[in-house]
């Protein structure tokens, strides 16, 4: 039987997979109740603290399952390999999603991060966290720390920007570009 | 005596600053209107295709004065000198709105990109523009056509990605950051 912590960690889940493909306003409880096969009602609850609450978890949850790809594939691949890799699969996981399934956490930034404190800090520490994974790998491939979060400042921001632009486009082009673009530039600094 | 286009025009401008705010779906008409200044029920006239025909035309109106600002700027000065002049004019303006006006263009993408082709294809529009204005003054400057295209992809979707950044934390580094890397980049490409 399943306990009820399962349900409401399901909520947490279809949030995050809403949330990436839609945003956060567009996103209502009643979405969320449904897809996740939670009981009408038990929302509140679950997230007595309401929507925000909701978003601030499922942003959470988005950004530790990045955060583990990026650094696993970090541990495997020279930086500048992986990079280029990083932006091949988001092209093919956008291109699957009919142009969909971008950033998990940049939508509900710039619908959100303006207005709520809370909400802010959590896309802040899921962007931060995957900085600083490039940062780590740029590090254990000699370089400074200053110049190691610098770089994995515009590769993080290249790979953000670049989905932007392919979302808009229907078109991955500029993923492939931005991500041979980086591998380069990563390349060339680690020389 | 205002001509009625006038109103429609000042409708335009209002939803361009909004969506700018706070993205397509939590701008209402109640608020484009009352902002705007114009009567209730004049929208149904002026936008008989509905709220997806405001957002088209107020992504087109603030596309072409970004597009604007940018060919100016390039035209004044070294590209590497406006791309850091550019990040630090929108660090500047971020910061002085709290955090709530970044790109014009960015949250309508992610919002709506993948369910409307309007709004995606007036978005793709706005996003192109700003890359060829770019990649136009790179080739000024003696950069081949396909490399000048590949690097004002990585530009744009830069500065893109350290918005989102900077929105996150609340906090302008990430911009000044990706402006520096940036300008330092187009430096050695076009030496």
């Amino acid at each position: 039987m399943p306990r009820s912590s399962d349900a409401r960690q399901r909520m947490v889940g279809t949030a995050a997979r809403l949330f990436r493909r839609q945003g956060y306003c567009a996103t209502g409880w009643r979405q969320v109740v449904a897809e996740s096969g939670a009981p009408w009602g038990s929302q509140a609850h679950y997230f007595p603290q309401g929507k925000e609450q909701l978003a601030a978890e499922a942003v959470e949850l988005a950004g530790a399952r990045y955060e583990a790809l990026l650094r696993e594939g970090l541990n495997d691949s020279h930086p500048a390999d992986f990079i280029e890799a990083w932006a091949a699969l988001a092209a093919s996981e956008l291109e699957a999603s009919g142009w969909a399934d971008g950033c998990p956490v940049a939508t509900v930034t710039l619908e959100m991060a303006h207005t709520s404190e809370r909400i802010a800090a959590t896309c802040s520490a899921a962007l931060l966290s995957w900085r600083q994974s490039i940062a780590d790998a740029l590090m254990a491939h000699g370089l400074a720390a200053a110049d190691a979060a610098s770089l994995a400042a515009l590769v993080v921001s290249g790979i953000e920007g670049a989905l932007l632009l392919a979302r808009a486009g229907r078109d991955a082009g500029p993923l492939r570009t931005v991500g041979h673009e980086l591998g380069r530039l990563v390349r060339t600094r680690l020389a």
